[in-house]
């Protein structure tokens, strides 16, 4: 069974407690709960990440550029937090290992801070999704299930 | 039943004819029925229309602020085209009516020209939808359908 | 008797509904009505209208200037909503007929996003009044009657 | 009798020799008996100054506060000069004060260098009103005497 | 006989009596005489209109990729007047449809206000005319007549 | 005895009736008070001012350099309100004397407008405290009282 | 006891040794003990770490905020080194947990490259301490032992 | 026989060879023959130069000053090539010599790198003709026959 | 015998203590001295002051308004020190006065901070000197003797 | 036998697979074994590493300037990947132990997006090496064991 | 007898014909005498040219800086046009050969086009003297022989 | 034999006299016989040259392109001194002829003042090599006869 390597960057073990206004009350377990459920609608496996390192961040997207290779891997639903507007090195990464990547945002970027309107990942992306609350992991699965494997 | 309003703006009638290396063969009349399928398994009618003409746009947002307050109306699916980087007076529109609008994009445009990197609509916007091709506008729908009326 | 044509462009239809926190409960007709109370007081006709096409208002303004070219005009009450900071045609239209033209602005456009603060209107404008409300309007009407033709 | 304050900063001592292809001819001393007949129809008085000292003029703000608290003024009517475009601390007395403010400009910044184009005071501001000549004072103690005391 | 359509943005209705300073006396039926003549001496028809409306522009210039398509239609020339500087959609249109374009200004924007210097039409034309007056008109018919069809 | 001059620019006078929400209740003299405590700790006297006049303000840094000079003054703190952000000359002044100044700002002022992110005085001061409310005037007093007299 | 989480960024390990000119010659060690004592005077523990590495200072602002949660932490002192200029990640944590903390930096960045004249940090923090060397850390932990826990 | 100074810039003699993709195969003795034809049908004559010395090309426009004063020279064709975008001096010896200048430019350098997206010359060109390939000479060359002199 | 009027700016009475490296020991009174002596060679007079106060030296640009007016004063030499830099109220000053202005500048303040390479006299200045330490007083006041009265 | 660390960020790891158009086939396994047959020439080791964690690259530069001040290392050839971008932390490394650096980069990132035009390691480093590919280190490794000690 | 250079830049061999709303009347060999009359009151003979080649005037820099050597050249008074704004080259040599300059425009370059706002020369200049006309070489020649050879 | 065509532009004729703190004791000559000792190890011949005039280098890179059409150049060892920072047309030129450029600086150009940070050469450049003294003339030779002759 093929995989989605699902990445979350730093804070978003937080997710539930850290500004509800914002976030909502869902935890990360939640939002894995509902990953697997729309993964497993596409015949699919889940594997669900988060940490706070930039590097362990690239390495685990390296990783599934060799599970894209190898065939086990789909492709990546990523939300890379602050790292989104801040990491050159993750957008590079993207673009190395040509893993399908979709980009998934919590909270409506574009209606907040200057900061988080610009995204070095989104130009190496597949497609972005943004401002849909947890549900936005889920059509990130479903949009990754249905897309055609080469861009 | 209630109906989404799809409202594509200025060039989208080009579909499947236009710059088909970036926007792909897939016609307007192609999306409306992919609308109306995935609309269908929501229990939910389609409004599909297109318009050059940015006052048209904003007159419809209107009549769909009208159809949201009779309950006829679910939502808003949008992909303004060339004046979501312009038009300031359809986020005006979406704002005023207070209607739960989708923004679709076709193709990725973070990685194209830095003009289409800026949404007038994207803060006013309930989510965003980028780069999926014709596919987006069933994942807005799938989102219209599932999240709550009020954001 | 010599009129004051008073324009209103997109969205302002929606008056009296569109976010009352920063536009208050009074309606488009309040206004006229109030227009037209004030026109009345310095013997002056008023013709009111409103649309969400900027090709409409350009239509609008030109003929408001074959009005001033045969005296049946006094002047241009204008308030273009969105188009105020986005339509460089409609300050060329002001320009091109040399209509007498008071810019008009219900909420205080300096204290919002930073997009409101620029004006193409206001370096053709005789006089700008921001911030009143609708009395803006009867200021507007008043200055009008008040001004000598000619800058 | 409730009083307006009419402050006048930096040069404006000069009216009617000062530039005149861009202020006119009319003097400081017919602004203010100008005032005082506007004014007397809403039955009020008007206490009216210049200085060309930032620091006076913060003053005043100061005094126009007290006297609001006490019920002895009703506002202030402030042209500010060259101060609008580069004293911060002028809109800080205004916003510390919570005197009702209303900014007025003899000739149309907006048509005049971009150093004029930006305003300190306007986002602090009750009104604007811009570019009418002398009669920008009078209509803005007409919208003073008809504004309700609470923005 | 193969045609030439001609298009006119907003306000170029006024020419003649629009800032005759900047824009000369001659009228837009003159204009239109002129294009006939030189397009005669080619061989080619002309299509004269003009409008203040984006979206009728858009459609026309729609209108011109069927008619390029089917051979009936030889290129465009087209003045966008102010909607040059601020319609992307315009831009669209012609790179959507891959109509032949001759982009003509009749004052040297250049030697104008800053807005003016940057145009949406350019990168999408085949050849630029700027500040030759009416003649700009004749000059870019000529080009078009000897242009190959393809870029 | 040394003393430390402890200055205060624009609008610092209504202090406890200025904007509470972001300035808080404590009055000008409570934190003259508090400033006469922390001194006393360390055997200083303290000499408390307030202007909103820049060039008096200046004048005064001129007065603490001459006291520094001459062995009476220990240093300045100084919290210069809204001159912190427009004024060169009172960054002048401390450079020009010498004056070891330590800069306080009661609010964050990294938290509001991007006009408070930037101080003159900043690059001339010995130390920098923001954001403690009226302790940041004990701990400038404190710093001041411990720093060895030459940076 | 409760105690104070002293957090030291990259390159601070080096302190003594780097820069001295900018930095001086206290080490890193210094710096602890002059903590040790001044939180002593206030009954406070003190928790002193370094690190080079951006997620380990994540991990410990998150086990900061449980310490917080749990009253066995008072706050935050945090010198963030160059992070402080590039990381948004570690803003967020601070937000996402809600820990107090006091900003310090050892030498006046005001003063140094515009780089540094930039902090994610301090629109999320309680206080900012710049310039007075070590000695800035003991104002923090005296600062942080004085503030009321809520802001 | 009045005479058109048709002056090339930097690079320009490597016409034909340099970057064909960008500016065709045609050489630039083939420009000069094309020029030669244009201008024979005008009843004027060709003087052809190129240098690649920003200085020899200010000498030659005084050249064609004196020629202008004298009724010899009919006005000036330039292309400017790189210099076009970093000389001021050659603006200001066409502005200092008032000779009739048509800027041309062989690529669309509109839809080239932004650093030729702006000219020193347009400023004070008569008239700019821009992506037509050598045909932009020819342009260039009837439109000096046939405007009038004087600007 | 009619007088130059040279004003000081702030900060400059501390001439010859202030940063000697970089404005030298020369003292006001010296500059005042040195000013005397080329002023008489041109039998002129002088009037000499210095004040820290921004208002103060608008006051006294007024006076010397009327001096010209009157034939008493022939022209201002005006060393604005950091008020150069940030005052439009002392340009308006000398604008609306129309006085003949020398700006003089003692060190070369485009070798100096990039806040420094701006003024706001410049465009109203006849002429400007800079950089020559006291001497350009001397060069200022022999300009001001020699130059016509009418710019 | 003193060594000479090379240093390799972010995703070079994936050398010779990644975008082979850009960085070419050469694998980081033959960058290493280039760098030895250079470093062999000079008599000097390699000590060859890459990691895709900021953090432990600021180690490893700590490490290098241990060894430099035990003349164990030479010094440092750094190709920082996406950090030369974007990381502060990297440069005050290299600052703080003032270790010799040689930047490299294999391809000619003036030549790629702007974002990889502004390097913060270029300013503390000895000398920079751009766009020869792998044979950029060699250079890299030539220059180390050329230069004086001492910069 | 020590000479002065006096250099002057592209178009300055036109001064008296080119644009005498600008530069007045006088021409380039009337500066000559009136700078030979000057140089003559200290002692001091002229050595006067004029070239439109960038190169050329950093030759005759070069020669300059060989003269000052010998003694045989007091400094350099230097007009460099359009070259002021756009010559790093210019500024190079002047920093190369240490030569005295004194820069010198003959208008108020600061009220004319921002792109004039700027200098390469200045932050090398000795000193700097705008907007006397011509009057501006007598004074720079009498500021050269006074200053003390070494700044 | 193949010669290597080493190209100095403007001021580096005074090289070893020249600001030696930045650019050291080696004169041109030295440089010249580096390049000889250099070359001759890869068998090649060296043509070195100087030159303060634009124009001048744009010609010897036409003549190297004509050379290494007939294969008697191997390639371009450049540095362009100022010109660097602002000739667009030596970059035109390099790209025109399509000869190999190897971009040479030597000093750290990135440590100097921002206009020194942008290079128009670079992006046309082999290879860059920065910051090495005269070395890298030797670095550029040695990578010229290794590189392959094509990109």
């Amino acid at each position: 069974m093929s995989t989605v390597l699902v990445l979350n960057g730093p804070n978003l073990n937080l997710l539930g407690t850290r500004e509800p206004a914002i976030y909502g009350s869902t935890t990360l377990a939640d939002v894995e709960a509902l990953c697997r459920v729309e993964a497993g609608k596409h015949g699919l496996g889940v594997d669900f990440r988060q940490s706070n390192h930039e590097g362990v961040l690239v390495d685990w997207i390296h990783e599934a550029g060799r599970g894209v290779a190898a065939g086990t891997v789909k492709g990546l639903v990523f939300n890379a937090g602050a790292y989104t507007h801040t990491s050159l090195a993750l957008a590079d990464a993207v673009k190395a290992t040509g893993v399908p990547l979709i980009e998934v945002h919590i909270s409506n970027v574009h209606a907040r801070e200057p900061v988080r309107h610009h995204s070095f990942l989104s130009p190496v992306a597949r497609g972005i999704i943004v401002g849909f609350g947890p549900l936005g992991y889920a059509l990130a699965i479903a949009a990754l299930a249905t897309l055609p494997a080469k861009a």
